[in-house]
This record gives structure tokens, sequence and C-alpha cells, in this order.
């Protein structure tokens, strides 16, 4: 399947947005990019990038004649942005999003938006602690996987072009239950970011300086330097799943404390063996 | 100071103990080195590295006529060595560890052995994933930081020498109180491992696979798949500063929940910035 569009709009040009841009730009598949965003700064950057052809001052003006549209917003904003774009855009254009929370906005389209709708989440597994349009890359979504919903009240042909997007642009496509997805991300992702902040802290008040560390703080707390504000709204979007991993993370810890108080040695090496053969198991997957 | 001895002796050729015999050869530090440990494996390779010279039977043959003893066996068997190694070795014989847990160990020196001791405990922040001979090098103590006990019961010749030769190596020494050693590694070192380790079984449990892996769950989890009966052993000896720490984690995370439950989004922005300033505050000590 070979996408062309005339005119495509992304909301949104940080690094995904931004490297959507110019991957859609590199491949041939728009052959117009609209950018619209609440950063003058970041669209600056992105124009001068070429990941975006012209700068909107409104998502209404941005979308009114475009037929593919990637939110890359903040994934606390999705919703309300979504809404607007339901009532500007033509009925033709594809809408889809990459934040990495899935549950609520799927559930928003879902319940708001008439089926088949043409909206459909989406959720690259791409990125790191770069952020910002400077960084974007043609390539960023190359050899990654993208998670996509999978929800029987969305357009069929939509799902079609944008799985064939992602497909375009160098991802594998994994379809994926939202609800689902957001359980697995809670404790592959974000239970993991809670976890290295949590160290962070408690490596601080211990009075420790640089001499007391070694490589496996650095790689336990690396993403501990992430944006607050990009984990504050991720982790919130996705708060009952989170809850969950969190207090099972507190069971596993104080497990692992009653068996530190009673000297159960063969049990705190099968604690760490299964960890270990967890994590294989996934990594091998 | 220039550091000469006829004959050391190495208990323990694993990758820290190998690494310690390359270098103290590389150096000119040793002319003849001695290796005993359990595994005839081990000490066989260690022999074709060249990290030692012969292969003795028992630690009373092993010790008997050196100056300079080495202990690099697991965390939970230096005291036992020790006592050993104290009835067999000559008066003059000065003596170090390598283990990551001191208070203990060094507790055990200071209450057993009569003062000035000639046993100084030390703790080189090197190695890695990679363990055993095979991965040694002449240069694994190169550019790192051992921390090195101080207590008023040690002979100040001894640590004088143990000082020089851990600079010789090329490591930087920085003294400190075995408890306090304890305490923040517990919360920069030991609390990491188990961390990573129930982030890797609650990963696994969530049914996750390599589709929905990225690089903060690589980083987070990296330590998971460290040895699991070397931790076993680390953990138990300084079960007190680690359940300590666990405890603190346990409280963190308990009122990150409470934070998402109650949606106090701006208090939640704070809690990342802080574990980020608190990281940053540590990295740039």
């Amino acid at each position: 399947m070979t996408i062309r569009v005339k005119q495509a709009c992304i909301i949104g040009v940080g690094l995904l947005g931004a490297s959507m841009g110019l991957a859609l730009k590199q491949r041939g598949i728009a052959a117009e990019i609209i950018g619209v965003g609440r950063s003058r700064e970041s669209l600056d950057t992105a124009l001068q990038r070429g990941a975006i052809d012209h700068i909107a001052s409104d998502i209404k003006e941005a979308t009114a004649a475009t037929d593919l549209i990637c939110i890359a917003a903040p994934a606390g904003s999705v919703t309300s942005i979504l809404d607007v774009v339901m009532t500007t855009t033509t009925v033709h254009a594809v809408i889809f999003d990459v934040a990495s929370v899935k549950k609520h906005i799927c559930n928003h389209a879902r319940t708001h938006y008439q089926a088949p709708r043409r909206f459909v989440g989406c959720h690259p597994m791409a990125g790191g602690e770069n952020f910002g349009p400077a960084h974007a890359s043609p390539d960023l979504y190359a050899d990654s996987v993208c998670l996509v919903e999978q929800d029987d009240t969305i357009d069929p042909d939509a799902k079609k072009l944008v799985s064939a997007l992602w497909h375009a642009i160098g991802a594998r496509v994994v379809d994926i239950d939202p609800a689902l997805h957001d359980g697995i991300l809670a404790a592959t992702s974000h239970a993991p970011h809670v976890a290295a902040a949590v160290l962070a802290l408690i490596a601080s008040d211990s009075g420790a300086t640089r001499d007391f560390i070694g490589n496996g703080f650095r790689d336990t707390t690396r993403i501990a330097a992430s944006r607050p504000e990009l984990w504050r709204d991720i982790c919130m979007e996705n708060r009952d799943a989170l809850c969950y991993s969190l207090g099972e993370m507190r069971k596993q810890i104080e497990q692992v404390e009653s068996l530190l108080k009673n000297g159960n040695t063969a049990a705190l090496e099968q604690f760490f063996e299964a960890a270990a053969a967890g994590r294989r198991r996934i990594m091998e997957s």
C-alpha cells in the first residue's frame, strides 16, 4: 500500500511530531505539512529543520483542508485537541496520536465519536532522553515498534492507512487493546520511571556523592533525569494501572525485606534468579 | 611511596581478584603471586592469564610466607577466611579485602583482632556485569574510586600501604566509616539491585513481550541480570541498612500512589523534579 497525501498536519512539533514530519517528507508520503503548536520556538525550529512547511495559527486553520492529522501533543491534552479536530476537519481525514498512554484517549474516542471513527490511537516505542524538534530525525521510527489500538469502532480503512504509514517509515506495527496496553506499559515503563525517581531521592537523602556511584546506580536512575512535566502527564493519565503496578512493587519489596530479616538466604537467591529469568523471558520473546 | 613485595597472595581469583593480580604484576608491585580459591577452573584461568604465578592448595600454605594478602572472596565468606589468615600469616603481612559490604567485616576485625590490626577493609567501585578471571584486566581499577575503611584500630603503616597500593594501580582512595559506607551503599547500589529485580518480575507478570520494551526498561532492569548468588550474599551481609532503604522506597512509592489517586498533578511534578535534582546533585558532586 503506497500512501500519498496532499496535505498533512502535525499538532505538537516536539521530538515525536517533528520526526514524523521529517519521515513523512523524506518518504514522499506528504507533499505539504502544516504545523501547529503552543511553542513558537519549537514551530520555528521545526520549520527550519524542514519537518513542516507552514505554521498555522490554530488547530482549526491547520486541519480544515488536511487529509492526515498527527496529534503529537502531551498525553494530557490529546482528548481536548481531538475534540477540536473532530469538529474542524473533513470527514475523510485520518487522525492518529503518538501518546504513550492509550486507554483514556481511546475510550474517549470510542464514547464520543460516531463509529466507524477515523481516529486511531498509536504509541510508537521511540524517543529517549532528548526532546524538542532540534533532536528530530527522519529515522526516529526506523526499526522501532508501534503499538496500534485495536477496536471495532475504528474505520478499517483508517486503520489500514495508519498501519501502512508506520510501516512506510520503518516501524513494525503491533495491534493491542488499549486497556491491556496501559496495564503492560504501567509495568514496563511508568513504574520504572517512578522507581528510578524514588531511587534517586533515596540516594540523595543518604548523603551519597559521586564517589559512591557505580554503573548500577547510573543505569537504574538514568530515566529519573527525564522531563518532569512529561512524566507527570503520563503517570496521571495512566494512574489506575500505575497504582496497581506500584502496589505490586511495594508488596514485592516488603517480601524481600522479610526474607532479609529472617535470613532466608535460599529464598533471596531464588528471588534474584526469578527476576533474571523474567527479564530474559521478556528480552528474548 | 613505592611498594614492592616479594610475595603476594590472592584469595579468590574472580574478576576482582584476578584483575588485582594482573595490576600488581604489571606495576611491578609483587614479584610473585600465589592464588588460592574454591574453583579449580578459575585458578587455572587466572594462572593462564598471568594473574597468579602459583596455585596453593589451601589458605594456610598460600599465606604462610607472604607479605600482602588480598581477600577477593564473596562478601559472605570474608570473615571466616580472615579468621584463618590471621592465624597462619606472618605478623608483618598486610591484609585487605574488596567486598562491597563493610560494616560486618570491619566490625569483626575490630572486635576479634588485637589493635593495631593489619587488616584494612576496602571496597573498590569497579566491576560490572562481567565476572570471572577470563574478564580480568590490569586496568580494572584505573580511574576508579576505592572506598577504604577508616578506623582507629588499624595499624597506620598498614593503612598507608594499602592506600598507596590502590593509588599505584590507578584508583582514588576515599576514606569512610564502615557503617556510613553500608548505609550509603544500601541506597546507591543494593536497593537499586532489589528494585531492578522487582521491576523485572512485575513486567514479566504483566505479560509484556519485547515489543513493549523501551530503553527505560532496559536501563532500569539491566542489573537484574547480575549473578543471583553474588547479590544474595551482598544483600544479606548488609540487611539492616538495606531494609531501611527498602522501607524508605516503599514509603515514597506509597506517597506517589496517593498523589496519583488524589490527582495531585502539581505535587507529582515536584516529585519528579526533586528526583531529577537529587540525581544531578549526586552526579555533579
